[in-house]
């Protein structure tokens, strides 16, 4: 391996960090949010290099883009990590056992984490600092397309971590090749844990790929079903907030489910969306109720593909069923299971609805865009997981951490 | 896919075991438990057939044998299942956030669990009724070596579930042939987790192959660092009760590390082995204190080969160091990451010692041989994790489940 001297080093800077303390890692934080501000005509130069090589009309653009107004909303970012309780040493369960031995299960660091992700050098910032808080060292392996930017940020915190006497190799990031990819993929015994970040392409290929820990990010298929019983209001603003708000995010809605009773209800429910020009794709009974009552140029006929499609567009699907249980057995079978959503005003419903879907999210009457850490309020969000191991929807630092057992006596042994 | 729709018959069993209550769970258990005593004639018929192809010089012959004694051991271990608390429908986390929306994080199923294992068919049961606990519907791959009592024991508990009136794809044990493990290894979408047990060829072959989320098991390179204010009465009963309770488990003791200023107190700490006729791997230091105070038939010069290797036998390596550092490099560069013990009446350095070894179990003046789910309190278990992802160390119940958020308001939307 090309790389195995690389993910020596970074291991070696990991163990180091289990000696830094909190306060000494919020500083180091808020040194690399001041410098973010002294080098920013340096990083946004880089920023520039990269962006020339880039179409202006390729949808990654804006991406891959800095500016003085988002380093200073990184910058904010990272102090606020700073202020956020470590998540390193908690006390998750502890016990005296009959024989005097005492048990403790306390959360410490993964060690080394590893993240892929495409171009958008923003997430650099944001993994250094959260991995950091968190006791982690890390490895980037970010998008060609940014590879300017993303030298001139780790190049920036290197220097602050060596002014604080800290082992730089604490983060590391990868050259652009692919056999880098391949190598982090099959790092076993150095990198505790991989984070894919991006399109379902890059996080299918790590999937098939990957020999060490993987935590699946990303794809949302989301759907919100509008019950037989649902508040009009309600179903209103939650379908155009999860549906227009942002189109790009995986939390965005896909397909509106709608009690066949509340039919004429759907051009209600519907009306916002003319004025994001979202096009619908309905089925037929749903075409009917639209046709007269949706603009002609962004009501299409529903087929096989409109629905198990994460559009990330101003696009939606439309599904009429007959019950709960169709409902239910629609979203089973095309869901990612990353946010599902019912609009009812029966509780009775919104329980089996929330008991019977698996996703990470279920929301009641409650719009699919709050899937974000920041908006569970867990101060920060590394990605949003899609697996259910270990992590299920927005990661943050405690989803960042592993836990080891301490166990405590006086020579205590097993008959 | 050959087995793909087994896979699609478990994934609905699984589904059905949402709305099942503990109680009903427990009344099955308590029913499989019953019925082992009625069919043991029937099941150690089968057991039989499996150990006439067998050589009784295997040394796995023991562990696919079963007797009545064992039989009855085995429900009763299902009995005490019944017992545990469900670990479904735990409330992990809850808090209303500022729009009023109330956030509820709640301990769920994982779904299907997957577990390939070897010529035990005490594991087939443990693994059914562990999974089905925790509401989890579970696929068995189990060795070609135990077909015959795995079949039977399949057919037994699937008798219980009918008589239930529950799925009884439940339980699901898969053709002993490679193919099937392969598309195990593959059954993305189907199976939500992997657990292997047995030894380290089938966790690799396990990590080397599967796209689906794994928790590995097992291998256990343990150490026990005698240190400079070691006692030597708790050293002397930790050594041996590590290393000669039982040699074929995980956490039995592989190599003592000790301070070269308690080298003359090696022949005392070394004493009972004798009396198991344990071999010891001796270095340069050791050797020359024990050469004159241990068998010499029993005592051989420790080569690199020596250090690093999972005996699984009456077998044990001597490393003599200078300080804590040496120690913590030893255990750094040839531990498994399982469980780990210090020896020594110095607070501080065993603070340093919890600290910074990087193991699943940190003991101080304990035995490794505790590394257990029951000796931790946790009720059972169905595996002892060496990674970090998900869970770490002994995993009972808790350990195989998952969780999802659930969001409740009245129309909010996101800004």
């Amino acid at each position: 391996m090309k790389l195995e001297n690389t993910f020596i080093a970074v291991q070696s800077a990991s163990r180091k960090l289990r000696t830094l303390s909190n306060d000494r890692i919020n500083e180091v934080l808020n040194a690399v949010a001041a410098e973010i501000s002294i080098e920013t005509p340096y990083i946004l130069r880089e920023n520039e290099r990269d962006l020339e090589r880039m179409e202006l009309t390729n949808p990654k653009y804006d991406r891959l883009r800095l500016t003085t107004e988002r380093l200073e909303a990184i910058a904010a970012d990272i102090r606020n990590v700073a202020t956020l309780p470590s998540p390193l040493g908690r006390v998750l369960m502890q016990r005296e056992q009959p024989n005097g031995m005492k048990l403790t299960k306390v959360s410490v660091a993964f060690g080394v984490i590893g993240i892929i992700y495409e171009a958008r050098p923003n997430v650099s910032f944001d993994v250094f600092s959260l991995c950091f808080k968190s006791g982690n060292a890390c490895i980037l392996k970010g998008g060609s397309d940014a590879e300017f930017s993303n030298l001139a940020i780790v190049r920036m915190i290197h220097r602050v971590l060596e002014r604080f006497n800290i082992d730089k190799h604490t983060v590391e990031l990868l050259p652009t090749n692919r056999e880098a990819t391949t190598e982090l993929l099959h790092a076993v015994g150095y990198v505790d844990l991989l984070i894919p970040r991006g399109s379902s392409n890059l996080i299918n290929f790590v999937r098939e790929n990957a020999t060490i820990p993987v935590i699946e990010t990303g794809a949302g298929i989301c759907h919100t079903y509008f019950d037989k019983e649902g508040d009009i209001e309600k179903g209103t603003k939650i379908i155009n907030n999860a549906k227009t708000r942002r189109v790009s995010v995986c939390n965005a809605l896909d397909c509106l489910i709608v009690h066949k009773d509340r039919l004429s209800d759907l051009p209600k429910l519907c009306k916002p969306l003319h004025n994001s020009n979202v096009v619908i794709y309905a089925d037929a009974d749903a075409y009917e109720m639209l046709k007269n009552n949706y603009p002609a140029e962004l009501l299409e006929k529903a087929t096989e593909d409109s629905f198990g499609t994460e559009f990330l567009d101003y696009k939606m699907s439309i599904k009429t069923i007959n019950d709960l249980d169709e409902a239910l057995n629609h979203i089973q079978k095309y869901s990612s299971k990353h946010s599902e959503c019912i609009v009812t005003e029966n509780q009775d419903t919104a329980n089996t609805f929330c008991q019977l879907v698996d996703a990470a999210c279920v929301y009641v009457n409650v719009s699919t865009a709050f899937t974000d850490g920041a908006q569970f309020g867990l101060g920060a969000e590394i990605g949003i997981s899609t697996q259910k191991l270990h992590a299920r929807g927005p990661m943050a630092l405690e989803e960042i951490t592993s836990y080891k057992w301490i166990i405590e006596g006086d020579g205590q042994t097993r008959s």
